[in-house]
């Protein structure tokens, strides 16, 4: 069993009959399960899951993006959201039974895909060609009205497609990244200074573990506040362990963790990987789990 | 998605080609997934585990027992588990979307199909007709031998089938249960008496937890001792609870848990009750998990 999963994000949030036929292209693809469709028509954008064997979801990837540049036009776009382009950002994230490399090679050849289309493409993360590609803030400074620069710029060519502005579809940037797990832990207390102090204690950008960006938030009407996390590679830097560090520096003030939020979809390895820690079921093995028996 | 799976366990753990033909018999069923044959030659027994949607697992018992009735003879059968028949026992387990009342139906179903053979049937645990039929152990005592004794007795009608000794397929005890889980817990010790007095502590029968079956064993090459165990409904026993109590009770005596066994298959339940227990991951769903995607 080899199961790729797939999180493009569009620039289209409001429009649900668009909506409708970006997400009917990709149901459209036997062996490919949609499970989550999120339009935000604030940010005025969605954010579509569907994952299932590799080379189906490429090509479910490939006729969503070509029903989204249908009726998305970038001249018109409005929203909150930075943003590049009509297919802004199309991430390839290993499930099981495939390797890291595998969704690089995927991801290239939706990026081949789309330059033939006419539509210049940046490859990001895993799929990055240079440092300065890897961070997807880095790769969208400027935004789509920037972008008749920035592919004047010699250090920002394209990786697919022409160097050549498209005014409807502006870029893509697409790549492979590893699952990204939300996590949230909730402290007995309304001190917002604490939860920002923990957050700066476990995120990297402030010494904290590689794989965790964080910040602190109030809960205004839980009476409580908030380490909010994203672990960017929940293999190498383990929920359990930025769980305890929280747990320890919250102890040091008296404060103790309520519960914590596990948001959207969780990958079973964070489960197992839980069991392991806690459990201490050291050689416990995701076939093991019944319910995976299913799927081979 | 409804999920039942069945674990029977045949009289015959040494003629390799009878096993495979039961085993094919529930292969050639479509939408039931075979996931472990394990044969067992000192016993001379063999347990299959499947799973499916429940109509699709009964149609595969059914062709499974046929198949066993067929190339199993109860009168030269010698092994050393005790057992009333060439299909000795079938517990149906609700896995996921099914309830408990799905499994005894299933189970009363295959019964009346036994019955129909000509092939005496009591149904145990959450199928039993009467308290004392809930026990395997109580309907097996006097094993294949003492059946006809057994049949005549007037507290001993079968629930299905006629109460006639059937001499080449003895009985067959059917019915449902949660799945049992096997656990287990290493201690940082030789000392066996104290894996005997936990075992003792947390196990139902000497007053501990109500779905806990444990015993004191020692693992003579590692130089540790185990809590081994069946913990026969997890959800009203949480493992993370007995493992609490086992490594409070160690402690007392200054020894540590060196880390836990969950052996065979393990339901995604379980997993996710550890999660909410350890991570305090308080509202964790199944369906958050990516993998369960695939299923639905």
């Amino acid at each position: 069993m080899r199961v790729l999963m797939c999180i493009p994000n569009i620039s289209e949030g409001a429009r649900l009959d668009v909506i409708e036929q970006v997400a009917e292209a990709v149901r459209g693809i036997e062996d490919v399960q949609l499970i989550d469709v999120s339009p935000d028509a604030d940010h005025n954008r969605t954010v579509l899951s569907y994952l299932g064997e590799p080379e189906a979801v490429l090509e479910a990837t490939r006729r969503m993006a070509l029903k989204a540049f249908e009726w998305i036009d970038m001249t018109r776009h409005r929203g909150s959201h930075p943003r590049l382009g009509a297919v802004d950002v199309v991430p390839f994230v290993p499930v099981r039974g495939c390797k890291m490399e595998d969704a690089v090679e995927i991801a290239r050849q939706f990026a081949a895909f789309v330059g033939d289309l006419g539509v210049p493409v940046y490859t990001y993360e895993e799929a990055a060609t240079r440092p300065e590609r890897v961070s997807l803030p880095d790769i969208r400074r400027g935004e789509y009205e920037g972008l008749p620069d920035k592919l004047a710029d010699p250090d920002w060519q394209p990786d697919a497609g022409p160097a050549v502005f498209h005014a409807k579809s502006g870029a893509v940037v697409t790549g492979a990244r590893w699952p990204l797990v939300a996590f949230n832990v909730n402290l007995r207390t309304t001190d917002l200074a604490l939860a920002k102090r923990i957050a700066r204690a476990v995120r990297h950008i402030s010494g904290g573990y590689r794989y965790v960006r964080a910040m602190g938030v109030e809960l205004v009407e839980q009476g409580l506040v908030q380490v909010s996390m994203n672990v960017t590679n929940y293999k190498k830097t383990p929920l359990p362990r930025v769980l305890e560090t929280i747990r320890a520096e919250a102890a040091r003030y008296g404060v103790s963790v309520v519960g914590t939020e596990l948001i959207g979809t969780v990958p079973l390895g964070v489960l197992e990987q839980v069991a392991r820690y806690y459990l201490q079921a050291h050689d416990l093995r995701a076939d093991q789990v019944v319910e995976m028996a299913l799927l081979q």
